[in-house]
């Protein structure tokens, strides 16, 4: 079994016996004095996670980040070691506190649970997914939540661990957990192991992590919420979090338990998906009323008590949005026992999960022919602007029908070359992509680049007459107006054009 | 059949034949030179509208309100004229604005239609309401929207305009109502009467006016959009909302087209609906879950995305969040051919209807007794914090679920002395109201009054023990505490008491 390095494809034995101690000891060895972390998960937060711990703003920590030695975790461990960050970000400070961390020699990758067994603080950043079933519209029809994967890590650390330890969770999950999975698991494994449970502290604060060019920023700078299953596990993480993040500005929130902080998470969460969900049924309403949804949008949007509201789109992408009001109707119905779910913040994951269908629909109406041999180039495959990050992103459903229909497709990201999910190449030159002819072009993403683009326009209007189908509002109106004259642009949640 | 004065209970017959051409023809030429505006409909809206028009920032107009010479209407009118103003405001605005009309002499109520014919400007602020029918449980089970007495108020318009009138519709309607409706309306009038339809001006601005202590700034100092049935009514209205509006501060927004108003009206009030409605559920999970969601919420909004997310309470009340998302849902069907509704808007107020029995059952829950003869206060009846206005209050519905089993109620409100819903007396004293003893206490509404009133704590901790049910998140953590050593306490959307 082999792993392949994602960023310089570089390719690794996975190997079967793990024995990292010597490494470990050598590398705490030399950062004596400093209080060891260990940061389960090397994933989009925990990787970052690693490097803000690493260059701590109020304290010197040695950092060791730990994952499974399976094909998609391997090589980040062999890469961080080798000096290549395995994510790249529009970010600059995630270079630089890379090689900081590098410089300082403080940071160290690996996957033997030996590490544990060293740490003074263990900040939990593994998945945690729900398990989700569509039929063939994309209409949400089942979901569960399968806590097995999440407990395994729970039980590791606590096969491992010392007293005098703070595990800090940070993985989103359904609310409960801490005191119902993680607080159990912890305590049966030092009651076998003779530790003293009440000097293992257990605390809850979950991240607000942003891939793209805040990256580090959405943990160092920004505000935090906290909670702990007693309160020396409080005090405890309150004082590790005042460490690594800029309190003075942002300061920290204590909520009153681990319920608390855990139901914060995914009720932040569901708000958000369900104001996007909002405004699906009013692109309908606009393009049958004929006018501009966007006009109106930012027109209300002058309200200061409705600044928030959204505007139109092809969906919802990335790995939070699209899960955790599932995640936490589950736990309302399967953790408290609850007749009754989350039904309206259900429904916000249901309609976004259908985004890219309706998107796909207002495309098929407007084209009035065959998808078949058309050719399309989809601009943008990130579910996020400005960043690069292909998970569950509403552009592979919208693939998906478009594929299902025949269509030739293209692909445009300028921060992606590969996407993962279906194993195919994306062209990341943008001059390059528009060198063809198309019989459609689709805007999937809003990606600053394509934003006002005088030269992108302009390519765009010497190609023959095509379809232009803006899913995101990324037209302004004089580009609109200057393709008008000569293709057919249509707009999502517009009937004005 | 008589109207009686609900400020002062003067009693006045209601003419039969209502010829009042000579006053206003008199009251004109007093105002000689002064362009003439004609206020349809003085409620809420249209009344202060008057005020605000009569004391232009940027012009002298001479204002004439008018309204139905009925029951509920005529009242109004008489007392106008009589130097009362027709509503008790907060707003100290509201009196010097009206003193200052009198003084100057330029505002006059009628009930007859001849006032049409003078008019150089005539906005209509009449009702349009939504037809709801809930079962006993107050599920929202049906909803349709009759056009007939809003059609017929724009026919009586277009039967006595002149030409170089500027219609004005402030009204919310169904979106698409005034191009299908009143343009049609109006142009068949003119048809018949000989009049250019072409210089009748046709131009939509929803107000976004909230009584309470900002009455009159809700209408002077704050944002408007606008729009017109074709280029010159947009450039009237425009000039016309120019003169009654800060518009230096709060800059008008053009919209292309009324459909394009009239759904930015219906959609800001369907957001805020569903907001609301959304935190519902998260009532019932918190108590489950055994957190304090205030709290939780407080901590959310520190995010700058996620400011507006709203408290939990006992539901939702008023003219506009009530109806506005079923008129939208309505139009898309009904004017637009929909087959699909607006179903997540429709939603959120099938929901906060719901919310007062929620809250009802919250209470049964804990008071674990029958209700039959138990004395109860309520504290507070209007549907918003320290405004005297019970139209469609929640508190209604929990009223008639205490009703229903039995309870003697008792209410309290700073701001009301008569429910005319209910047809019964409101004590508006809260030392009196603190007299007796009760056996529950409920906050239902969250006049500044009861919070952080130091003499009201102490009055109800003296009281013999009691169940206290703050439904609304009235008090805080010390007086929670406070009266917690005594009674129970009961807050909704915390379980953690």
């Amino acid at each position: 079994m082999y792993s392949v390095n994602q960023i310089n494809g570089e390719k690794y034995k996975i190997p079967t016996i793990v024995d990292d101690s010597k490494s470990i000891d050598k590398f705490i060895n030399k950062n004596k004095g400093k209080p060891v972390i260990v940061v389960q998960g090397l994933g989009f937060v925990g990787s970052v996670m690693s490097l803000v711990c690493a260059n701590s703003i109020h304290s010197e920590y040695s950092v060791i980040g730990i994952d499974l030695p399976n094909e998609s975790s391997y090589w980040k461990i062999k890469s961080i070691n080798q000096g290549v960050f395995p994510i790249i970000s529009s970010d600059k400070k995630v270079d630089k506190f890379f090689n900081n961390s590098i410089k300082k020699g403080n940071l160290f990758a690996t996957c033997d649970p030996y590490a544990y067994s060293k740490a003074d603080i263990i900040i939990v950043d593994v998945n945690l997914d729900v398990q989700k079933e569509h039929n063939q519209y994309n209409n949400l029809i089942n979901f569960d939540v399968d806590l097995s994967h999440f407990s395994k890590a729970i039980e590791i650390i606590g096969e491992n661990c010392k007293e005098e330890v703070l595990i800090l969770i940070e993985t989103t999950v359904p609310p409960g957990t801490c005191e119902k999975v993680v607080y159990k698991i912890i305590k049966d494994k030092c009651n076998s192991r003779n530790l003293d449970i009440n000097k293992i502290y257990i605390g809850h604060s979950y991240e607000r992590v942003m891939p793209g060019p805040n990256y580090i920023d959405s943990i160092q700078n920004f505000y935090r919420v906290y909670s702990g299953i007693n309160s020396i596990s409080e005090e405890k993480t309150e004082e590790f979090l005042k460490t690594i993040i800029s309190t003075k500005k942002y300061p920290l929130t204590k909520l009153n338990g681990t319920n608390s902080t855990e139901i914060a998470k995914v009720l932040e969460n569901s708000y958000r998906a369900m104001n996007i969900a909002f405004i699906v049924e009013w692109s309908r309403f606009s393009e049958k009323a004929n006018i501009n949804l966007y006009e109106v949008i930012n027109a209300i949007r002058m309200r200061p008590t409705h600044k928030n509201i959204m505007l139109p789109g092809i969906g919802v992408g990335g790995y939070c949005l699209t899960k955790d009001p599932l995640m936490a109707s589950w736990a309302f119905k399967n953790m408290f026992d609850s007749d009754i779910g989350l039904t309206q913040s259900e429904m916000g994951v249901i309609i976004n999960d259908k985004m890219p269908v309706d998107a796909f629909e207002f495309l098929r109406e407007n084209i009035k022919m065959e998808f078949k041999d058309k050719n399309v180039l989809l601009l943008g495959v990130s579910y996020l602007s400005n960043v690069g990050d292909t998970r569950y992103t509403p552009v592979e459903t919208f693939y998906n029908c478009l594929k299902l229909e025949g269509a030739n497709i293209f692909l445009n990201d300028p921060f992606l070359k590969y996407w993962p999910e279906k194993k195919v190449n994306i062209e990341n030159n943008l001059d390059l992509s528009l060198k063809n002819n198309y019989d459609i072009i689709v805007f999937s993403t809003g990606h600053d680049l394509y934003r006002s683009n005088t030269l992108m326009i302009n390519k765009i209007k010497k190609m023959d007459k095509l379809l232009i189908f803006d899913s995101i509002g990324v037209l302004n109106e004089d580009e609109i107006g200057i393709l008008s004259k000569k293709h057919k642009v249509k707009i999502l949640g517009r009937g004005d054009i």
